[in-house]
């Protein structure tokens, strides 16, 4: 179903970074579904992770080690999310650092848990523990497909790009990659996603990287308007490249690089959407003219969350009237209906808040049956924009999300 | 497919009120699409109207109109909501407001005029007007099931109810009629609804008894979501029952009356939720113990909305996570997970913001396998409840919305 998504191409390695995936049997399936990443002494490590309240207990110790030490490994599992599972969760998630760091030497606290999967019910730890051995044993720099592929839930595709600049003579590689196609409204972060540079890049500088990549990709993004328990994103920087350090918010190396950071971002995040359960549209929703990003974003995500847009988009039907209900009830104070246009691709469907005089449904119906549609809503009143990818809300998505526990 | 609604029960006729209705070819059934309805002279009426910013043209007509006279008759139309319909819309909704007007001997400014439907499409005014004489000719006072088939959209049964009460030895009777299965998510109004009471009330003291009523119940739904360009809910009072005026907010008269408007309103609202678009199942979510009304009714409806909660409601499913992640993303300020609890009907499903010890799948499973499901959300933070009602995500709901302009 994945639109316009042709599977996974080559993804290069990182010099400073191993992965591993095995099939510890958490999911009925044969796919791998624990995966390890190892960083080499020295990498950095930037992270944001979901602003759910009911935050998993991963989530919870990848925090607290982060602040503490610098990771040497993250553990990722598929099938179980270890999210509402209290005490004994978070108990769950220490034996797991702790059987990696036993294993390939290192302090717990370098080890970063990551789950994803079903929330509520117990992790099966002996299950992981049973795989720690293999993981250490088949760490390779060549692993990153089998990692993307070990990470995915009711993900029809595995997401990865990796990027090659060059800055100063020296070549950088940013290679990441993704899971995720469903409860997605990651607010401050994403569902999970792990890139890795061998630039070297200071802690703080890494961390305002990502958060600036993030911004626009994996913060710009909606399925279901559900955020995750489990949301993260993780920017790795090894430093094994011959490029020396990349220093300061404006120097050319950095924006080179936060440039290339943010395409491999964008990429995933849009691969997510792609993916989408049930997706069969694309969807671009940009809001222009307004008075403050906020309010862009709001109407924005106001009409990619709204059930009947989305059923609209699926039956590939210009019903912009569905529209224009959604950007009336965004909540924005003291809209100005009369200045509005709505544009489906390049045909004008609604201008000065009503019908556009010269608006034929059969230039609405041809935008419409692409699988890739641009929404453009101009609110006439600012100078802000904000884009945000959506998909459309089919009979799958309803039956994907019926049967995912049965 | 209406979740425990057995069709319309007999519509009791209020004194001073009458009606008609007519198949004027708006949409294609032979159902009736266009209804009046004629208020005796000195009746009072009180309204509330959609918030979203886009209202219909009708909605600003019917506004001014009950700002500046006694209303004497509603113009109901379902097939088209005449909305996003800029000037023309106005001109339209004029035009039969003074065709209702000639017919029927009064102003055209004590004519309320009212739209559901589809969004966007000019107004069939000549079709419209063709009917006037044939509605004022069939007004009668037993028509109130008419009417409410009259008004119905993509409604699978007519909703109605009658109450009757004595107060102070003198019988007083509230009838009430709505429509409305999708774009439902009120808010300070509904989709349309009409309720008429015999009873004598001051215009300001029957606005309160609306308000009043509304809010618990027509404000308290939401199917999915979308607020509706159209939405309208009006108390009629006709004065023609032998009970003396009723006077004062706190007077036994007044809260018998407003009791009773709230039992119509309460079912009236919920049978718009049982006949939800594609429903199968009627759902209470309660959230008590909030620092506010605002945050219970913030929590409730995340929960409500949640694609993800929906289809799980659909699948029948007790994956309880899912409604934990969205009372945890619901963007309540400080929330303490570890004081909440969560109940499915009588089984604590979690206690202290992990899974509750005593809970099994089985007795999760029992709960959901009814129709009628109650969520109970414990905050543990104050002494405020809110309650919505919704209902579930199926397939019908997406064949419903993907194909209702095809």
């Amino acid at each position: 179903m994945a639109v316009g998504l042709t599977g996974l191409s080559k993804l290069l390695p990182v010099e400073g970074i191993r992965l591993s995936a095995v099939n510890a049997g958490i999911k009925q399936t044969e796919r791998a579904d624990v995966v390890l990443v190892e960083l080499a002494t020295g990498a950095r490590t930037a992270a944001v992770f979901t602003q759910n309240a009911f935050c998993a207990a991963p989530v919870i110790v990848a925090r607290q080690h982060l602040e503490s030490d610098n990771p040497r490994f993250l553990l990722i599992n598929s099938g179980n999310a270890n999210a509402g599972t209290g005490d004994a969760g978070l108990v769950d998630a220490h034996l797991c650092c702790d059987g990696i760091a036993a294993a390939a030497n290192c302090q717990s606290t370098q080890v970063l848990p990551f789950s994803t999967g079903v929330i509520g019910e117990p992790l099966p730890v002996a299950k992981i523990q049973a795989q720690f051995a293999a993981l250490v044993d088949k760490l390779s720099a060549d692993s990153w497909c089998d990692a993307a592929h070990g990470i995915m839930t009711t993900d029809t595709v595995a997401k990865g790009l990796s990027r090659q600049i060059e800055i100063d003579g020296h070549q950088i590689t940013v290679t990441g990659i993704a899971k995720g196609s469903g409860m997605i409204r990651p607010d401050m972060a994403t569902m999970l996603a792990y890139i890795a540079t061998d630039a070297t890049v200071s802690q703080e500088l890494l961390q305002h990287c990502l958060e600036a990549a993030v911004s626009g990709s994996f913060n710009s993004i909606t399925i279901d308007g559900d955020t995750s328990t489990n949301d993260a994103c993780v920017l790795m920087a090894t430093g094994k490249s011959t490029l020396p350090e990349v220093v300061g918010k404006t120097s050319k190396a950095y924006t080179l690089l936060e440039k290339t950071v943010r395409e491999v971002c964008e990429y995933l995040a849009a691969s997510i959407i792609r993916d989408g359960e049930g997706s069969t549209k694309f969807v671009t929703i940009e809001v222009l003219e307004g008075q403050s990003e906020a309010e862009c974003r709001k109407v924005a995500y106001t009409v990619a969350q709204s059930p009947l847009v989305k059923t609209a988009l699926f039956a590939s039907d210009p019903n912009w009237g569905r529209i224009l209900a959604a950007v009336g009830r965004s909540g924005v104070v003291d809209l100005d209906v009369d200045l509005i246009s709505i544009y489906l691709g390049k045909v004008c469907i609604v201008r000065q808040g009503s019908r556009a005089a010269e608006y034929t449904e059969s230039a609405g119906v041809a935008v419409m049956a692409s699988d890739e549609i641009i929404i453009r809503i101009n609110l006439g009143r600012g100078h802000a924009q904000a884009r945000v990818w959506t998909n459309d809300l089919s009979y799958d998505y309803v039956r994907i999300n019926a049967e995912y526990r049965t």
